[in-house]
């Protein structure tokens, strides 16, 4: 999805909470840590206030800052139509409280819980002291989860408890919009062809495809699309007999080249690599991670994380052919460390890089907690494909399909070149640069 | 494969044993068994004579009748050389005794060891009395698989242990000749595509395909070929998107009327279940098998059994879907038994008729010994697939690509004409003629 998400597709996130408590601070805390477009509505004294943005790594949300219903007093009929309306399509409510919890939040949490909708409690102002013990022993007895936020210290990104409030969100949103529902098929719609190029390698399991590949032509089949299945080899040979091109081409990242070579310009390219970002992880973040790869220096430590401990192969894209391209790139000896499975480090901070494979045996939650810890350690991560289309320079080709994760790429390029480093484009050119992983996420 | 399989993918059997031990009438007796066209090629006095056939149900195999290398004493030097040709290309070697184990048999058993060629011992002549215990004791300490057989016995083809040849050769063969090397890729060559016909319906397992769906893919690209992979709904654009027509559309069996409707007649077309009666089973036997369906009558037992124990859903194919569809063809109620797994009857004789699943779970050697078992028993058996081909009256159209499966169905029912009974065409007519399941095998 992209900043184009049509509104109904949101997460919609209804935030309430008493005048003073820092509503705006929250939402403004949240919003500067995002490099994706934000655009407010400026509303009308009773309208709530809406933000649709691209938060990190959840996707696309749409935050409802109900500054209009408040505490204060006598609420006309207006107001009262309005506040039953934001209920109504909150998918996930936030309580701010700045530690008193009374029977305004009573009743917000009472409203929430008889529609079946989850809460998050946030406790604001954490930097002016702790909560009161009877809020505490309350919120337990809800059974409400909360989180401590200072959102309006502005110094310090990572200790104002943002990060916590976004992993709260990933662990108490509904499932369903937790779990993107599409792989391909909002590329290309009912009665559409892709075209999906499936190289058979060394690492192909016997007799098989692989999990993204068969989940991408389900996708396709389930949304009244269809597809093409070849090989690279075979690739030219197949487009020229299509009556029209078409609408998209999926390729295994490692036939990237191959692929980008004998797909015609005008029909959109991309890989499984790239939507299975989006389908497991955050294309967003993970793209924004694949340029810390021009910053990597030789001795630099770097973590490859596979989601299956699957018994390796000579020639293993996680522990062969990843290390050694990016040794080339960044023409000096890097320190690898390779994990598979739950075998995943505590500790992230000695890495300057994170390369996660697909997680196509993960489910979607499981891999955006990894990109939060991530994002805690101030550790860039990416996963394989983004890696390959990096090293290779066809990274802008590859995202063009994905509005946000292009805009959030090219925002984050005109940055670098406004921080007054040299930045080349992502050709392979560009090596060394002196970017750090915080500034990309 | 087919009666056009080239020689060197046939299963070469030698056929090894002194004059006057019954290889002739051994040939015969296994030849009488079989429907497919056989025809020996004349050899000189002192070339093998070869016989190419279908050996029901391991598949096209070649005969070579030694007739020339017996223990006549001196042997020429053109023989000798005559003879190390055989065994340098025998497969599966066949050693025919009257019970006598000697040198002769001692120096063949050795040659086929050196060679590491597997062997069996067949023990011919068994109605004139039981093999010598010395033999027995030989066979035992040389740990050689032997059979015994009544070859001349022309009253009794159950009784004549050719079944159980049969069995040997399936459980004593080279893996390589029992496991099918092709699912479809023989039918479309490298450079041309097909386009597989994939429904999604409640038994879709969700973002999945099944396994035959997956294996086709995969052993279309295995030899560079390449397909299309669409639902039944969306065929018929599908294919005018093609510049040229597929080489071949395969269609899952229920939604055969809809994809047969659809795809221009000169397009071959057949089912999933038919390539799998053909790479997991065999499917000249399960061609054959389908016409008992004919015969069926009120009362008749049917069984149903599956490869794997899955959780049955509402509209299983096998447990719900099957059993209506052979009822309404029948126009009367039949008694069925399902099963699954591991779980099949060991007497097989109170049924008519059985319907397997296509055994994509199973390795051919598994599946080929269900259905001598079924030989044995003198009960038809088929397969989901071809059972929904045949009551649709599809089954011509789907086996064109099968010249063998083809010529034995035509043979069959020319034969069913020649015995004086009427017969339809099978077009969902042709019910309650009195064909016995044993004629069918």
């Amino acid at each position: 999805m992209n900043q184009n998400t049509p509104r109904a597709l949101r997460l919609h996130i209804g935030i309430f909470g008493r005048r003073n408590v820092g509503k705006s601070s929250l939402l403004n805390a949240i919003t500067r840590q995002q490099v994706a477009i934000v655009s407010a509505l400026a509303g009308t004294t009773t309208d709530p206030v809406e933000k649709p943005m691209e938060l990190l790594p959840v996707g696309p949300v749409l935050f409802i800052d109900t500054a209009g219903i408040d505490d204060s007093g006598v609420v006309g009929d207006l107001r009262v139509a309005k506040t039953r309306e934001v209920f109504e399509r909150t998918d996930l409510g936030i309580i701010v409280s700045d530690g008193e919890w009374g029977a305004y939040e009573e009743s917000i949490a009472a409203a929430l819980a008889e529609r079946q909708t989850p809460v998050i409690v946030v406790l604001n102002k954490s930097d002016l002291g702790a909560p009161p013990e009877a809020t505490l022993a309350r919120l337990a007895e809800l059974r409400l989860p909360s989180v401590r936020t200072a959102a309006a210290k502005r110094d310090d990104p990572l200790g104002d408890g943002i990060l916590d409030l976004r992993h709260a969100i990933v662990d108490h949103a509904p499932e369903d919009f937790i779990s993107n529902p599409d792989i391909v098929a909002d590329l290309v719609g009912p009665g559409q062809m892709a075209v999906l190029v499936v190289p058979i390698d060394k690492e192909a399991p016997k007799g098989r495809l692989i999990l993204p590949q068969v989940q991408s032509i389900r996708d396709l089949l389930d949304n009244d699309a269809w597809c093409m299945v070849v090989k690279e080899r075979e690739l030219r040979t197949a487009l020229d007999q299509l009556k029209r091109p078409p609408k998209l081409v999926v390729t295994d990242s490692q036939a990237f080249l191959k692929v980008a070579a004998d797909t015609p310009p005008e029909v959109p390219l991309t890989s499984f690599s790239i939507l299975f970002s989006r389908f497991k992880g955050d294309l967003v973040s993970q793209t924004l991670g694949a340029l810390a790869i021009d910053t990597l220096k030789a001795g630099d430590r770097v973590l490859i994380a596979e989601a299956c401990a699957h018994h390796p192969i000579a020639e293993d894209i996680g522990r062969v052919k990843i290390p050694r391209w990016l040794t080339q790139y960044v023409g000096g000896k890097l320190e690898f460390t390779i994990v598979a499975g739950r075998d995943y480090p505590e500790d992230l901070s000695p890495f300057k890089l994170i390369v996660h494979c697909g997680g196509c045996t993960f489910n979607r939650k499981e891999m955006l907690n990894r990109i939060l810890k991530a994002k805690a350690a101030g550790v860039p991560i990416t996963n394989y494909g983004l890696t390959i289309a990096f090293s290779l320079g066809i990274f802008e080709r590859a995202l063009q399909p994905f509005p946000a994760a292009l805009a959030a790429y090219v925002e984050a390029r005109r940055e670098q070149g406004r921080a007054g480093r040299v930045v080349g484009e992502a050709t392979g050119e560009a090596k060394g640069k002196e970017l750090t992983g915080k500034e990309m996420a």
